[in-house]
């Protein structure tokens, strides 16, 4: 019987356990759904203490935004995907025929139970220390707290911090149907004569739209 | 510097941690805002560990209810208060004027900041006891698996354990304006000929009332 996955550094002591986060629901009426949702509390406990570690710049909102890039599901899968756990799953025959092994959904629970089969196994420091080996490459490459910040949030900081006056956002125009509006917005920086244009599906999209357009215009400039 | 908190059964190696816990937004820049996130984190994974090993049968939905009653803001402002946490929290003069320590979300904050606190200070172990010494009653009085489902799905259940057939439900009238509609709904279990109604301002929430009245109706016939 399976006592570990390659890739992920714990041996389980029982490996009815690991049996167990492996097996969804369509092969088994005792399966890994009760393991997927311990596991989920888990992956978020240990994440936000790394990140709470890692970032002491960011705020609350941002760690939070920082955390939903690690745990949520197509980030799961594709780590998951990475581990090969699909070969290991255990489907019913229906699932399996349509290729469920490879479905993004099952792959992200799978990953979740098999956290949440650890905890119970060894403890949460086992499991933690588990879980950042996993994430380890996403919360590598997460962005910096100044890139987590949205377009008009950056260019209006980018402005104060050289005493210019402040960027100024004009509806140029509004067009389309209803359900498929475009809108387009000038963004001006009126003392050096900047002015650049960005579009949306809505005034707020083609606001940032707009900023970020004219934050490549000034780093452009500044950069040559 | 305090050190702990009555009714909390942790001591602080570090002081500063558990001040940082206790200053609001209100009165510092630096403040209990990080502590909160993680503290919530934290305290999820406690009690999600604790309802999976307390009630082996209920589904992750289940599951998922239950916790909720837990960690939502008027439990843990409840709790909060019962803790008189509101005597400790430093606030800002227009908060403390204003009566903020009294305010359930500014006591339900500050008692996540001080489980993140714990954590930081004394790790996962230390930090989930003083969680779940402090949530002990909340969850030593949760529903069990069977009051968690709605009354049609309990009644449905009933009628099918005793061969019965499934209950009919029939609306029977539809009155007041549009804003304020009111349903009338009977249920019917035909073979033991019983029927009794229920009302709501939806045509759902009628026929889980009829059920409920009809669940109540066949216990105190059997249990005469």
């Amino acid at each position: 019987m399976m006592r570990e996955i390659p890739g992920i550094p714990y041996r389980f002591d029982d490996p009815e356990l690991l049996k167990l986060a492996l097996t969804h629901r369509s092969a088994d009426k005792v399966n890994n759904e009760r393991l997927e949702f311990l596991g989920d509390s888990i992956l978020s406990a240990a994440v936000t203490s790394r990140l709470y570690e890692l970032k002491p710049d960011n705020n609350e909102g941002e760690l939070s935004r920082l955390r939903t890039r690690v745990v949520r599901g197509d980030t799961l899968a594709s780590l998951a995907a990475g581990l090969k756990l699909g070969d290991y799953i255990m489907l019913g025959e229906g699932e399996m025929k349509s290729g469920g092994f490879n479905r993004d959904s099952i792959l992200a629970d799978a990953l979740e139970a098999v956290f949440g089969a650890i905890y119970l196994d060894g403890g949460y420091t086992s499991c933690a220390a588990a879980i950042l080996h996993v994430c380890e490459p996403v919360i590598a490459s997460l962005p910096s707290a100044n890139e987590l910040k949205d377009p008009k949030t950056r260019l209006q900081e980018w402005a104060q911090a050289r005493g210019h006056a402040l960027p100024v956002y004009t509806l140029e125009s509004e067009e389309g149907p209803p359900h498929r509006k475009q809108f387009r917005v000038l963004c001006t920086l009126n003392d050096l004569d900047i002015s650049v244009s960005g579009s949306g599906s809505s005034r707020q999209k083609a606001e940032q739209s707009s900023a970020d357009a004219t934050l490549k215009a000034v780093s452009d400039k500044s950069g040559k």
